[in-house]
């Protein structure tokens, strides 16, 4: 194992063999490759690009580096949702209850938040008494007893992600195709589900900031999935502004409770049943995604998905009232209005600028280690087309801490463009690749 | 002083402050950045270069990274000399006696050889008595007294280079221009002479193998040291072939006396003679390179380049009457011929692959920790031109290991190529830039 000759050679824009990339995958989680060695090599990469091969190749080595989870003992086919991650995006807990609902078994390991995005978990985490760490038998019988539970991921999972992850991002490596969509898939693909549903976001507070490499990205992922034997794929989706009007983990599932009760903002309804039709189609039980989009609109309907959603609050220790009552929900003191100072249309809200101003109100971490707050973040209360007078509400801030309340809310008001001509309304979903 | 957003800068390719690589210099040597960001940045340096600026920031950083020789205690115009390093370069131990014969003062700081390449330290430690670590009082006073000194790197000269030079070897990334120009000269700018001439070979055994990346090396080395307030020159030299006959580091003391006696091959003279003409000129010892070549011819011829060098070698502690008497450097024990398998002309002798033997024989190092045979080395007997019958002595090996002397000698069996047609002897002074 020469991984002098290993980045010349990927420095030279030659594809590395099978062999190569698996025994620099196995030689850096084992310690035998130092950090400097598989920097340099990233940043190689970055110039040169990984083959399809290669990127398959490494995905499988990721993959494989740890734990892998067996879901066999649940029946049927399990599929998998994953978001690449954006601003207000509590579609898991929409889609997750109603594909459930609906018969496919939801087995899903999820992840907490960083930075401007959101994690599924910590919203979770929010509903008094809920807990994330299942034991894996616990974990299984939850699927096959109720249809869907949800893990925390384990530290066993991808350790060559994990720490490949954590260099790229001190080394300027991060944005990378291949990188980047073999991380992602070798977590989904170690996770167990037969079949996967990727949200892949793009705009401005998402990694991808334009269709064409969301494009690129999610082509890529669904190829991956595909070759590894699992049946993938991904919607191309808005993140130019936030998704829904809540960002924050308490006021999101709420929001999302809203959603299954048949109230939620247009654009997180529209978006969950898509993907929730795609998923009972992926998932056997139905045999078309328009009959899995039946199937998940008559879900929501008749509040089987609430319903679900209820059963798996409860199943994992939560206080399932807090679907009637939203003052079970941990409590924010402070509350602050953010007015137009101008009449006319929304033209943008930037998704990154009231993501980063969510986490100043509380609700997001800087660093892993950082505490959150979980009733704080940011109600959006006019999206992009609507028409605002001068005065109006554009977004309230809710969190605990008056100067961080008051920093959020400056940030955020950054965030916000008011103009004369009633803009388009941006496209919700704007391609689905794998179908 | 953020590390991340100085390599994506680079990677991006923008050009990188003043500031921010003299951030980066000093915060690697000092520890503060850690191998796995350096090793990523010289990764994107290597794919989108550095400016000339950039460059020769580069340098200045390195340079002053740690202790700088201060040679103002020496009067006259002090004149450095460099080889980027070829096999059978005894150049300097014939260049340096025969400037200083002409009243130019010089006072250097040489190397040790690695892998293929010699160095001029190993070569002068072959003479009995040989004192190599001077005290900076004492060398400069020996300038001063017989205009000529010569000591080893001291371990307190850009500590910068060193340590990314290291960095550079186990990642590959050596070869980028601005990289190893800036490595070349920082450490000719800290030894502190006024004038420097760069000997930049070209050919299988040189680091650079075709004239056109030897030219563009040079160049850049030219501008740096310009920059730098320093007169420098640059010749760019044929090394596809070993320099004069004799590869290893007595037998090229030998052959060096042999040259200052006169007898030397005609390669070895020529070129000595050129670099030191360059220097008398650049010492301000003549009006033109050509009477400094006249110079240097009238100094050969006269013994004045000879005496000096006994002169030199007396006051470095080592025994002058090696001069007269070859059988007071260190003994071989072991002598092998290889012979001409075929009649023909001599079409090419790989200097790599010579480099290479010798360094078999005993008398080069594989790593910086290796003891060397000062006996050992090779004898080419026939150079790329010259006619030769069936059963001719090609090449005599030396040392005192049998099974790495017949080792050195199957190797360099590859080395040599025999034709039918007399090929054009290789032009050996290709170009002079900067003059």
């Amino acid at each position: 194992m020469d991984m002098v000759s290993i980045i010349q050679k990927k420095k030279d824009g030659l594809e590395l063999t099978k062999e190569e990339i698996k025994g620099f995958v196995n030689g850096y989680v084992a310690g035998d490759i130092p950090d400097y060695q598989a920097s340099a090599l990233l940043m190689a990469i970055y110039f040169k690009g990984l083959s399809k091969e290669e990127t398959f190749e490494l995905t499988d080595a990721m993959r494989y580096s740890g734990d892998t989870i067996d879901l066999s003992p649940i029946e049927g086919i399990k599929v998998d949702k994953h978001s690449t991650g954006g601003v207000g995006d509590k579609t898991t807990l929409v889609v997750a209850p109603l594909a459930a609902a609906c018969g496919v078994p939801i087995a899903k390991m999820s992840g907490r938040g960083l930075g401007f995005t959101g994690g599924t978990v910590d919203k979770m985490e929010s509903i008094p008494g809920f807990r994330i760490a299942l034991e894996p038998d616990e974990f299984m019988s939850q699927v096959n007893r109720i249809g869907m539970a949800v893990i925390g991921q384990t530290a066993h999972i991808t350790p060559a992600d994990k720490k490949l992850y954590a260099l790229r991002d001190v080394t300027a490596t991060v944005d990378d195709f291949g990188l980047i969509s073999s991380s992602i898939m070798s977590k989904k693909l170690a996770a167990g589900s037969d079949a996967i549903v990727l949200d892949v976001k793009c705009g401005d507070g998402a990694f991808m900031e334009n269709k064409e490499d969301a494009a690129k990205l999610a082509k890529l992922m669904v190829e991956i999935g595909n070759n590894a034997g699992r049946r993938t794929v991904a919607a191309i989706t808005e993140m130019g502004q936030p998704l829904g009007k809540a960002v924050g983990n308490s006021l999101e599932v709420i929001e999302a409770i809203e959603t299954l009760k048949g109230r939620g903002p247009e654009d997180i309804t529209e978006l969950a049943e898509r993907l929730s039709g795609i998923m009972v189609y992926l998932g056997g039980k139905a045999a078309t995604p328009e009959e899995g989009l039946e199937m998940t609109k008559k879900a929501l309907a008749d509040g089987s998905g609430l319903a679900k959603l209820a059963e798996f609050i409860e199943a994992q220790g939560g206080d399932p009232k807090v679907i009637d009552n939203y003052d079970l929900f941990p409590k924010h003191t402070i509350e602050k209005e953010l007015v137009a100072e101008e009449s006319g249309y929304v033209e943008k809200i930037r998704a990154r600028q009231i993501g980063l101003a969510s986490q100043h109100t509380g609700a997001g971490r800087a660093t892993k280690e950082d505490e959150i707050d979980l009733s704080a973040g940011i109600r959006v209360c006019r999206k992009v087309g609507d028409k605002v007078s001068k005065g109006d509400v554009l977004a309230v801030f809710y969190g605990n801490d008056e100067g961080k309340v008051s920093m959020a809310m400056n940030e955020a008001a950054k965030a916000f463009e008011i103009g004369k001509i009633k803009p388009e309304k941006p496209e919700l979903i704007k391609e689905i690749i794998g179908l």
